[in-house]
């Protein structure tokens, strides 16, 4: 399993008129906690596309557990629970508050995607020989 | 059933460097989508806020179909299956292009929350009249 | 002088814990009103960006004068004083509320881009021929 | 002259389909300046809140020099040129991108609300307190 934890403190921008971050302000968390993961392994969801490929997402759910608020201090955790050995990945992603409560929970699907041809493709080998190390048992043929 | 259609247009903002709408957004299109639904009734989310009734999201799910792009004009289709009972609702939403095709599909539980004792409660009397018609064995008690 | 409104409903994500439309979005709104102005002269700004001209804006100027809330039905209208004969052009907008009174006033400045020489340019043929008869001593050479 | 720097990372849905952030973002980059700037003074903005003071902005002007682009590490610079004596306040803020050079530059105006009775105010003593250090020959009265 691949696990990254990144914080991020709340704008004031992102909360609505309940006095909470406006919900769907959790799915740019969760998107932030992902390019913030890809970068703890050496390399940049960035650079993944000026290399050709793209991210889409095609799945996301979002739990919502707690409310948080305006200046806290949140960590999105993001974990890999498996290698994707096919066309799309799956991010478990958590956000916790300053005193480790679950504000919320989700999950997000992406697939990867060649710019030039715009058909569905592989993880990228960069992107796989970083996280193989992460599944012990991984064998990729 | 119940079901109301809401048009609007993708906004510059709303794109992002993928040339697509920001897959965040859709969940500002669905809110959008069930404010304008709800108005349809001949009541406004805004009125059951100054009622004293909160509806904070308690869970989301879009699945991602194809692009929207800029300028785009989207429908909105939102729809509520079954009559509400007790203190959450679910919304089934659908984001449509100008060609009918089907663009996202989500689901958003929202619950009522009282805004002064911050409990959970029932939906609101003015609602539940003007969405019983629509439910024809509803039986409330 | 070229004068054109577009009435938008502000959306629940766009409020802010102060119970007001948070202020970058008037951004949005301005420029949600020079795609539409653009559009009532038969063209559109996703049609210019097609034929290859960008129009990044290069400066922007707010004044809040008035609160505008969720579900407030704004108005937004789009002034243009002079007819451009540069590369530049001078956006005067406004944003009313219902009963007509003014919530802020600003000036977006934008220029004209080549997309594919990163040059500056002049306006479109398209754009001018569909502005100039609303400047009558236009003499453009 | 009091100075404050903070970076920020562009975020994806920051972006615009012009693959670089869209204009009205630099109005939030800017707010999330200020908060950090006033940080830095062992005060912040949310803790004024919570003492009756709100900062309303009143007036934004922001000049675009250069693009910035998606994972770009902003630099966020907030000035104060002179102690505020009265009940608005100037920010003077600039963005810088990694090598230095200036992305934006602009002015936020921003006046000092009693929560309770709705009416301005001077700036909180708390703050003003922790800012006069920074100007030499400041003598309020």
């Amino acid at each position: 399993m691949f696990t990254a934890e990144h914080t991020l403190r709340v704008r004031y921008g992102e909360t609505d008129q309940m006095n909470v971050v406006y919900h769907a302000n959790y799915a740019t968390y969760f998107e932030v906690g992902r390019t913030e993961a890809i970068r703890t392994l050496g390399l940049s969801y960035r650079e993944m596309e000026e290399m050709g490929v793209e991210m889409p997402v095609t799945e996301l759910t979002i739990r919502y557990l707690r409310a948080a608020r305006y200046d806290d201090l949140l960590t999105v955790r993001t974990q890999l629970r498996q290698l994707p050995e096919r066309y799309s990945i799956d991010f478990h992603q958590d956000i916790l508050n300053e005193r480790g409560k679950l504000i919320a929970s989700g999950k997000v699907t992406l697939f990867f995607l060649d710019r030039t041809t715009r058909k569905r493709v592989r993880m990228p080998e960069s992107l796989h020989q970083r996280l193989a190390p992460f599944f012990a048992q991984d064998t990729r043929d």
